[in-house]
């Protein structure tokens, strides 16, 4: 009953009877998805037509073709890069999103070191997880726009780049993504790959280390479902010719000490001078070692690269061919409001999604793609769970420039943080790195 | 991350939220139903977002409660009509829609006999469905739209009105079902359940009898999900307080000789002269019984006045207060093409769906609501299953005003039909009555 509508050249399906076919637990043809994302891209599909199906994708689900030729078709709906000329591999990483994760910050200065390209293609923060592009925009100067030609030059000349994704790459994916964002589907598993797995396929990266957050702060809380996700995505680099692996990292405790954007940045400096903290350096020196394994390079000290002051070198080139002044002072919120011990003990309990949400509602986060963040605006935490205090000890402090704020974002703490008696279990929900998938 | 609509007095959810309860299998509250019904006809809930749920309640289901609450709120969108100032029982009979199904012309006049006020608002077709509205337009003068004052005096005068339901009753209805008919949700129960009891229990007749078919030709094609349907309707109609009863009747072949349009007014008069095909007659009478009793009339004799003329008389008195001549001639087709059996034998299959969607083809339905239907297009079968024919004998003729219409319509009902052997099974789908839920 309803139309049929055709598009330039592609094989004419009806919207409706695609849906039917997902309704009722069956399995789209690739023809029917090249026509589906193509028709929805052009407007033949409706908004709600593609609604209705992602829902039904939602609690039905795709077999792994299905999977494949989703992103297959999302990938041919706007242009693909391609590093070939640039003479040598190219890898680069994904991160699922947490809180206080800004390893790709130390992370791809580091593996560049390596005479690899890192052409990290990145996207700002929404809700409580933060957005690489909008730590690095507290840098004065650095400019998160670049011009293909531009990537491609700096990849060449410098290694590595860190840049906003242009919208050519994977149009159908921007669509659906902000589609399925209003209508309640963004956590089904088939989506989630297609989407990111579209857009680094699109990228033109040789190479993808996938990490993959389990855990109270990521986006899918259960670590089998994660598990999942990251062998889906595995599967589709592969099927597409990108050498891929996954880490699945527990995301219940945020990462490091610093929840916001410039405090960030700071810390993540800091990893680049040899020190910051133990989970950050893990993390980064684990998804550098993955990454380079899947480039060729396998024996490499990486370790020494952050410590003999090559990575810093390597982060201050890339920061300044991107318009950014490294040794420029990064911006400092006008009010501080520190929460102390209330009593002896350690502390067992430290939440990554409170933290989270506290960070966004002083100012760091944005509730819709629209509106700015304030660089200025995070937590510092001053201790990490398993750490013994005392008494009066300060926990963690909170920045903003409107002092109001901070109301709203203690309220979001409140019972996110508890101070044991020695000897307790802590609950920071095991090890950090969970598992490897490859 | 979505925005919380706030709409007039009503405590207001997030939209993304009651989505994400129904996705997960949850249980919606009565105020959560009622501000998503209210937020949807308002606007303030998008389409694509109302398609995500219908899409979760298709696969997920609704509770006994969320049923009524979703059917009372889209009541409570519009008005509601009341025929208590008659001084007289009110009974409507409402049908899930067939093939040659025609029964509501006949039934209202003969109900109506009985001193009981029945007010029957209509539909147009869609698909290979007839509307009742549709057929009655092919009677020269006759007019399908009243105000509510006129219905009311025409229901106090004459005893029966058949015209189409206004605008005002249950508009959330009326937007979500055009929503449905495009993303693939159109077969739900709770949503065919909600959507049929909101206009009926807005209507205002204090009891209902429902028709709803099963097979072949049916919206719903299996018996057991028919049966799940009509004890649904049944406690919403109890529910809200209308005596309601449901007979599931069987679909697989069509209702009497007549497909189309103006041949089924014919056929319907020849009932109301006591004729007519014996299948017409016996759902008549017992839609007929049943709507009387659920009114209080348990101890009249229905067949008599389809014998006597009081029936015929109350038709034409219908018809004329409608503004409708009952003894002008009714359109005939320019073409016509008829089919002959190619063999003696039995007539042992005649399936109803290709005979449906032949006439349709025909002209005497349509595809889009705005579309208009040709009244004298149809089919009129010559031969019933069960019946011996003889080679050369015609088995159903095609009318139509444009003869390049018959190649389709025959392609729609190719191998729909077989003669078989004396003694064959006839494959009718069993007796045309199968139940009665209450």
């Amino acid at each position: 009953m309803s139309d049929t509508a055709t598009s330039g050249g592609v094989e004419a399906f009806d919207a409706v009877d695609l849906i039917h076919t997902k309704r009722d637990k069956g399995e789209l043809s690739t023809a029917q998805i090249d026509w589906l994302i193509d028709a929805y891209t052009r407007g033949y599909v409706a908004d709600e037509q593609m609604s209705a199906m992602t829902m039904a994708i939602f609690l039905n689900g795709m077999t792994r073709r299905e999977i494949r030729d989703m992103t297959m078709a999302m990938i041919a709906s706007g242009e693909r890069m391609s590093f070939e000329g640039l003479g040598k591999p190219t890898t680069d990483k994904h991160s699922t999103g947490g809180v206080g994760d800004k390893i790709t910050l130390p992370l791809m200065p580091l593996v560049a070191v390596f005479d690899v390209a890192v052409p990290q293609l990145s996207g700002r923060g929404l809700g409580h997880t933060g957005g690489t592009l909008d730590k690095l925009e507290s840098i004065p100067g650095w400019r998160a726009n670049l011009t293909n030609q531009e990537m491609f030059d700096q990849l060449r000349d410098v290694g590595g780049v860190i840049c906003a994704a242009g919208s050519g790459l994977a149009p159908a994916d921007g669509k659906l993504y902000a589609l399925r964002d209003i209508t309640g589907t963004v956590e089904a598993i088939p989506l989630i790959a297609s989407s990111i797995m579209s857009k680094k396929i699109a990228e033109g990266t040789g190479a993808l280390v996938l990490d993959v957050k389990f855990g109270s702060g990521a986006f899918l809380k259960d670590i089998e479902r994660s598990r999942e996700l990251a062998r889906t995505m595995v599967d589709l680099g592969r099927d597409a010719g990108v050498a891929t692996s996954a880490l699945l990292t527990n995301m219940n405790v945020p990462l490091g000490l610093a929840i916001g954007n410039a405090n960030e940045v700071r810390e993540s400096v800091e990893v680049l001078a040899g020190g910051g903290p133990a989970d950050i350096v893990e993390l980064t020196v684990a998804l550098a070692r993955e990454m380079l394994a899947l480039a060729g390079k396998t024996d490499v000290d990486v370790e020494a690269a952050l410590t003999d002051g090559r990575a810093m070198d390597k982060w201050r080139e890339v920061i300044r061919a991107q318009g950014g002044d490294p040794d420029a002072a990064l911006p400092v919120a006008k009010e501080t409001h520190t929460v102390v011990a209330d009593r002896d003990g350690v502390l067992v309990e430290q939440q990554a999604l409170p933290f989270g949400i506290g960070a966004w509602r002083l100012g760091a986060g944005r509730a819709r793609k629209q509106d700015p963040v304030q660089h200025a605006a995070g937590i510092d935490l001053h201790a990490k769970p398993g750490d013994t205090v005392r008494a009066g000890q300060p926990l963690f402090t909170l920045s903003a420039n409107e002092p109001a704020r901070f109301e709203r974002a203690l309220e979001a703490v409140q019972g996110a943080w508890r101070i044991g008696d020695p000897g307790e279990p802590v609950l920071d929900g095991g090890p950090l790195i969970a598992d490897r998938i490859s």
